[in-house]
């Protein structure tokens, strides 16, 4: 069971449809268990056959068995550390961007750690952290009649956290997943991210990454 | 006429030999003329056709109409000081990446403009400067064997130096240009290095970037 943290967002709501159409059963968290209910049914509109809930983000975190982090930067930190005990050692795999996204503008936010990744790995030292999803475009993603063309960069310390990872986003049709080295490595996926974003706006696109010759 | 400034190394060497193979003129430069001689003449044993040849830097921007730069991040600022006279206002097309390359570690450099890009046109107030070339990869570049499979995000502030660069990277065969707004956004390019770096040794790849959905 997969919870998605913060999973009535875009990207959360994307992750969702697309790990139910899978097979997945999924339990979509929010701070407010109705709107993650009402999430939960936007699912199951769109996929009749979905195994999908809602609950509170603790209840969801207590019941999965991988929980994915899909909150907004802003409250990475306040809901990870809510959220430590039911957390403990499980997979948790994190696909945070602290992106402040301005007029004409974007920026990379410092985080002290080197990325909300690891500072995910340092508010849950039992956990086994990977970063994952941080170049899917969560358009594309929550639009399940649009091809992915992506690949999907896996960084973690723990090999069974990276492995958990990367069989996730391959079940995902059209995403590859690649061995992206350690956790240190998530500073360079949250970075590209704001190459995304930007190539988006200029371009008014919805845009992935493919690694060529890999 | 196009300078390649520190064109004796890989990347400068592969933008030589395709460049020159689309039938532009090619001034290769180094801090040695011998060297730059040889190099030139490297191309030429690849490339009878090609129009190169080999000069010492500062005749290689004096004689130019478009610099491109692509010395190690070591040599950037001072070869830059050195140049600046040559340069004057002609476009400036810098390729070159903060990156330091440790066992096992790849680290991106802090630069006080933000960029090596950044740094170019604070060093060369007059020049107009675009940052282009960082996603690809040299030895396939260098490779008149390979297929490059790539787009190349141009950022700059002044539109003739950014058309000149994308102009430039579509004379490249299977490369693609791709607007990447202002001269602040150099900084994701750079960044974005790392990440196909990390790429490269974990895969033993030649890794360049396709964005999809653009």
């Amino acid at each position: 069971m997969i919870a998605l943290i913060g999973g009535t967002g875009l990207e959360g709501m994307g992750l969702a449809l697309r790990l139910a159409q899978a097979g997945e059963r999924i339990i979509i968290g929010s701070r407010s268990e109705a709107r993650a209910r009402e999430a939960a049914d936007r699912v199951k509109a769109r996929l009749p056959q979905a195994d999908v809930r809602g609950a509170e983000n603790a209840a969801a975190a207590r019941e999965a068995d991988v929980i994915v982090v899909t909150v907004p930067y802003e409250g990475h930190q306040e809901t990870l550390e809510l959220l430590r005990d039911h957390i403990a050692a499980k997979v948790v795999i994190d696909a945070v961007v602290p992106l402040e996204l301005g007029r004409g503008r974007v920026s990379v936010l410092p985080v002290e750690e080197g990325s909300a990744a690891q500072q995910a790995q340092r508010l849950l030292p039992r956990a086994r952290v990977a970063a994952a999803f941080q170049h899917i475009n969560a358009e594309r993603l929550a639009d399940l009649d649009a091809f992915l063309d992506a690949d999907v960069v896996v960084c973690g310390d723990d090999p069974d956290a990276k492995r958990a990872a990367m069989a996730l986003a391959e079940k995902i049709g059209g995403v590859r997943a690649l061995d992206g080295g350690g956790l240190a490595n998530a500073r360079y996926l949250e970075q590209t991210t704001a190459l995304l974003v930007v190539l988006n706006r200029i371009h008014k696109a919805r845009s992935s990454i493919r690694f060529t010759g890999i």
